[in-house]
């Protein structure tokens, strides 16, 4: 991978082509072809035909057609550790001898004395603040090599493939089936926009502006006369839990219409699009499938699914299985005809 | 009006659909009738023709022509003053007998005392801070409808219109333009998100989504057990200035290829947009016209336009010059054949 060290945005392109090679030839009658025939198939197919049909009292003009998708655990895996995390561990180890402070300074300090546990206790805020603080002082631009650069060469370490590989098929699906039918479709997740925008439009085919993230302070600089915006440390908008629906509305301005998610840091993103007048679908991965890939929820670290588990069945929210639900995990799987 | 009052969407919408209605026929040769030939007009069609050239040296992928807009002065009126300002202004008296510690909290007191001078001088920031305070613990969704109500009412005190009436049509046709060539159109305003977002959609083509305004803090509670968002009475992000460049960072994620402004407070924005490598154009609305509307720079409280005029000639700027650019100035006069 050395050797592709300058050109990160090929080595993630290549990637994502694969990813797209592999998909499963679709037949023009099943928008859905990773998805076992079932109760999550049916609810997404029907709600799909109801907003679009301009003859049904459901029908929901294009412009209003947004939907939300959380990133991790909901697009691609989030396990053993977010991905942003091992992000954050590799990059503060690797900037350490230039910050001596930080072997008493929490959280860098927790990741130089190997402390996952007061780590994993830091939460979404925690990974942010991590790398807020890492790349002070960075351009926006330098941190969009970095995050490229660190995705080419980085493979996951059970499945050992490139992170952007192992988004979810069975999503890939409905992200795309849901712009065919008018949908914009918004990333609305934990982990930082500017750690997700690099790849998202490759990996998903959602574009930077339709990236809505946790933030850190920027400033805009002529720095010898070219334009930049500086990272500071410092978070700025923490966009998980409450948090959601804050920066939908801050970023979007209009109420989804369908909300998918899978832990609780969804939570309020799911209440926000689905308890209002007018047709909405809320959504939940449940992660059941240690097997292929991993089952947790009530007691995770990553990806905590409780509070939103229970309130499911009173607000119709549909909880996905992973284990039932979905022919096949990853792309890779889809190429080689499922499992 | 007043048999309006509860369908506030209606009347605004009627008003829209009548510029709509008045706009003059395009000649499928001129997507730009209302301007006048001259270097304006063709550093515009020229810029959009090399990069949408697939075979040009200056091409630019339609997912990187990102525009982005001023509002206030540069897509409509601003003069006597900001339309949110006297928004602003007209809610402080509104509300006033509700607040009467605001007879000596400032900026409510500049409104209650009549104390133009001191009101002008806070700037975009006054403007938001007096309305992020008169509308605190208002959900967004009563903001929306409250800016909606007094839209339909408020009629321009020199041209006896609907603000929204009083859109630039050469600024109209601009957007359109560019949007027929697979650009992303942005509004990137001082004024807030949740001031614009209304109406921008019906009075410009830009839904909610692509508007990037200053924001207030907002909380998410669910009242009743509905979903809301609720305004608190402080400034979260002020889109001016510096703020400008910052706020497409954490919106759009793209630097603009494209930037028109009309202020020192798009100064950034246009620094940020052209002082790079690559095809880029940045343009000043320059209101020279005081016959038609109204003739301000460099010595205005509203709109001041002093440091970006004179980086202008060295930064390849295009001043655009309301009174000989421009045919006609509201979609009024194009209906009527211009002057």
């Amino acid at each position: 991978m050395r050797r592709y060290r300058r050109f990160p945005h090929l080595v993630v392109a290549a990637a994502c082509c694969l990813v797209w090679l592999h998909q499963p030839p679709r037949s023009a009658a099943d928008p859905l072809p990773s998805w076992n025939a079932g109760k999550s198939k049916a609810a997404l197919v029907d709600f799909v035909a109801r907003v679009t049909d301009g003859d049904s009292p459901d029908y929901v003009p294009a412009a209003e057609r947004i939907a939300t998708f959380d990133n991790d655990g909901t697009l691609w895996c989030e396990k053993p550790i977010y991905v942003q995390a091992q992000f954050a561990i590799e990059r503060v180890r690797h900037l350490a001898p230039q910050h001596p402070q930080w072997k008493t300074t929490p959280p860098m300090q927790f990741v130089l004395d190997d402390n996952m546990p007061a780590l994993l206790q830091t939460g979404s805020r925690g990974w942010v603040e991590l790398i807020a603080a890492a790349h002070a002082g960075h351009t926006t631009a330098e941190f969009e090599q970095t995050v490229l650069e660190w995705l080419a060469a980085a493979r996951h370490p059970r499945f050992d493939r490139p992170y952007t590989e192992l988004v979810y098929q069975p999503m890939l699906e409905v992200l795309e089936y849901l712009r065919a039918n008018d949908f914009q479709t918004f990333i609305v997740s934990g982990g930082g926009s500017d750690f997700m925008r690099p790849w998202t439009a490759q990996a998903y085919g959602v574009p930077p502006q339709q990236v809505v993230g946790s933030t850190v302070v920027t400033r805009f600089e002529l720095r010898d006369d070219k334009p930049a915006l500086v990272r500071l440390p410092q978070l700025e908008f923490l966009d998980d839990g409450d948090g959601k629906p804050v920066g939908i509305g801050r970023s979007i301005g209009r109420v989804p219409i369908v909300a998918f998610g899978n832990s609780d840091g969804d939570l309020q993103m799911l209440q926000y699009t689905t308890m209002r007048p007018g047709p909405s679908l809320g959504l939940i991965v449940h992660h059941n499938d240690a097997r292929r890939e991993y089952a947790y929820d009530r007691d995770s670290d990553v990806g905590r699914l409780d509070k939103a588990l229970d309130q499911a069945p009173r607000r119709g929210w549909i909880v996905v299985s992973m284990k039932d639900d979905w022919k096949v995990i990853f792309p890779s799987e889809a190429a080689s005809g499922g499992d």
